[in-house]
């Protein structure tokens, strides 16, 4: 592992430094695991109080951050989580990607490799695909027949890329992730046979877009799917045929897509959400983990729940719903009590008649 | 892509044809996205105004559209939906299948392989597996040994059909995913450990079943797990160990069953819907998006909501949970209403009886 | 299959026999299923009707259980679910585990390989990995450069253990599980795009740990995720980067835990649980399906529902919410009966005043 002053870093991180420049960093850990010679980052607020029990040589802060109380030097940043992220890359190791192609892969004779292209151990090129300089394909990937690959993409371990598929630059595809699989579309018969619809047309994806390990991004009949560029897809995510995805969204772990709906730019889905199909999700909506959500919804809403409704909403729903046992009684004897007000009443009433 | 005059189109999807028949169609499109020479289909009734505005040159319609305002030609089908199922299989070009058997493939020796058919590269037959006629083996996909595979069947790259697995005829996997895993299965030991069942049993595919990307299905420790004939799943679908599925169940992305469940003929389970372990979902049971069931449902009933709940109760149900704050709130105006009240009339009942 | 006599199983799993020792069981088998010469079991409490028509030879039951109207003989266990695992280990044949390294599978030369352990066709053991002793790896299994694997484990066809990834012993990684990939950390810049935190931290599952088909397990930017020994995890769930999951833990399917969530001993998730990030889930929680779970959960606690609160409460509250709409119905009618009372009040007040 390389070690760097805390003032080399400072200065390729461009923080202020408030400290002793002269420690030497040796890793990066979080605030409770970190060690003499770490460098550190208060990721959650909930561990605000950590900066001060922290054993790390140095934290990264705000530039607003007190700085009383805290033993480890500092490095104040106006982002403290981008350079965190610098940090990361530049203190921690990274395993070499691989180089030059495997004896043992199989490319077409008619596929188009780049210049400076790694293809690993039994990953294929089928005939006719297409991938640029610098890609990296990793052992037991899959890249079909006519499929292109752009500049610097990555494609890990058992990722399918099907026939045809388009990929941009920058593009990094986690292990088992599929893309251009079928997009579940059948027509019901008389019978009640379900008949296919062919799942033809392809699938687009943009540049600078990550997809998560075991994610399934379907084809459709006609049309396309497309991912916007710079769109970030987590593992397990499943988008349907038809759906056109944004720039800049994050899909979380688990969430699900159905066909032919369309994620605006910067949208955000929480881990496993659901969106029916047919929908427009407008520019900027987040929904929060585990909203269903039924109708298009537009831009900039925060929505929770299912069926899905504006997260302050629901939240105050929510804390009724926690207490609705106790709002049952209440009304249950409300009841009694206005019915022993109206016999009274009717009582009184005859009584006073008489 | 082939080129057909309409008249030619409309006779193979056996349609009738309003319009001019000589008009040159190159290819099958959205009805937004469809430009001169596509034909086109409304799929969705949102878009029904659309009709009006697509540059299509032709639409699939019902038989009792109405024809004003509708630019294209028509096509009229009492199966709209089904015709445009077969004009994409007439108009988009398919990706050819693979033929012969790879050189880099490992068949057993004693592996039964019927005739035509095609294993790509790196593709695994097992000892003594069967192999049907005509059936594709898309690389890197793996029979294990003594699975049989039917006529016709489709393994896409990264499948895994373990050990003894029975698949039928015309069965399509897509890739990755995997057939006979483990179920998961194990009885927690004294020291609160949990010991293994042995999940040796055996999974059964029927015919004209279509299994999703990365979908997983079972094996049991005893009995089996079984997919009925024209069931399709989607993609990242969960089949715990000991399910039967019926014949013609819908399962849409993200569904989950428990262990044992039964899901009668026709059930649909919309996206990330799950069913709990031992139960029976009776025949052409609907659950919507992200339902969660706890309990066995009797047959044709249309389901929602966790725990869910018939539908109607549950939309319902679902519209006051939105109210639940203003509900809380008239409940709180009451009970101090009838506090007056009471007080009141208390007050009353005192100063008359003076 | 191997035969035994019911005396020689009841000897073996150490239960109690009740009825003929010379019956030959040539099985096991669920309870409807069983046939003559089958062993069965109780597996669900829904079905102890079935002890009196089950047609198996012998049942395993628990030491109370009344024998009355039982025909089968009996197995008399302290533990039947266990004396059950331990009668599919003797009676089920097992798929022998494949022997020797493939020829065509490809282990750096640098690797470190254990005495007797079995690699499959094309499977990869990447430069300084380490395989322990007796370790079976299926074809197309991935084992990534500089990771290490224990003694006496398995890795199905087509899983992904990343760089570095470090697995106990008798670990058990089921088709297409991918241990290691990047975790979902990006950083929002000032235009906003996302920056990828680089993910090079590592994963270390303990000893006796399963982890089912698809499932993901994401590596960390600093610190490390961890799965604690003898922790069961089931297909298709998702584990975030820096998650540390204690001992003895069962995730069932598609549950998902978000970044850096610590989940101690003991805990239990039902299908389709979330966890959202940076919680501690308390030793023996158990969370039933599709809880969504918000925030941190003392030691011991059973929650349910989204927000996930005490099951007891939540069942409570679901019962109400069914009967949302008569509620509101109810309070409606208080609203005009009090309005009546009201006005009646105040009418007489007005008469008895003059």
């Amino acid at each position: 592992m390389p070690t760097l002053t805390l003032r080399e870093i400072a200065l390729r991180l461009r923080c202020r430094l408030e400290g002793d420049g002269e420690i030497e960093i040796r890793g990066v850990a979080g605030i409770e695991q970190a060690q003499a010679g770490d460098l550190t980052f208060l990721a959650n607020p909930k561990y605000h109080s950590k900066l001060r029990t922290t054993s790390a040589s140095a934290v990264i802060v705000s530039d607003d951050q007190p700085a009383e109380g805290i033993g480890a030097a500092l490095l104040r940043s106006r982002h403290p989580y981008l350079a965190f992220a610098q940090a990361v890359d530049l203190l921690v190791p990274q395993t070499p990607r691989p180089r030059g192609i495997d004896p043992t892969s199989a490319v077409a004779p008619d596929a188009v490799i780049g210049p400076d292209v790694a293809i690993g151990a039994f990953a294929i090129v089928g005939a006719g695909a297409t991938v640029g300089a610098r890609t990296t394909i990793y052992p037991h990937a899959v890249v079909g027949p006519g499929a292109r690959l752009g500049d610097d993409c990555t494609l890990h371990a058992h990722a399918s890329v099907r026939e045809g598929v388009v990929i941009g630059n920058r593009v990094v595809v986690q292990d088992g992730a599929v893309i251009g699989s079928d997009g579940f579309g059948f027509v019901k018969q008389d019978d009640g046979s379900h008949l296919k619809i062919p799942q033809r047309a392809g699938v687009t994806i943009e540049d600078d877009v990550e997809i998560g390990a075991n994610t399934t991004i379907d084809r459709p009949a006609v049309g396309e799917t497309r991912i916007g560029a710079g769109t970030k897809i987590d593992n397990l995510v499943q988008v349907a045929h038809g759906v056109s995805i944004g720039r800049r969204v994050l899909l979380a772990a688990q969430a699900g897509i159905a066909g032919s709906s369309v994620l605006e730019d910067d949208v955000v889905l929480a881990g496993q959400v659901g969106i029916a199909g047919h929908l427009r999700i407008g520019r900027g909506v987040v929904a929060t983990a585990q909203s269903g959500v039924p109708n298009s919804v537009p831009p900039g809403e925060l929505i929770s729940g299912y069926p899905a409704i504006a997260n302050r909403e629901w939240l105050k729903s929510s804390a009724v719903f926690r207490q609705l046992p106790t709002l049952k009684k209440r009304v249950a004897d409300l009841e009694q009590r206005i019915a022993e007000l109206e016999e009274k009443l009717a009582a009184w009433q005859t009584s006073t008649r008489q």
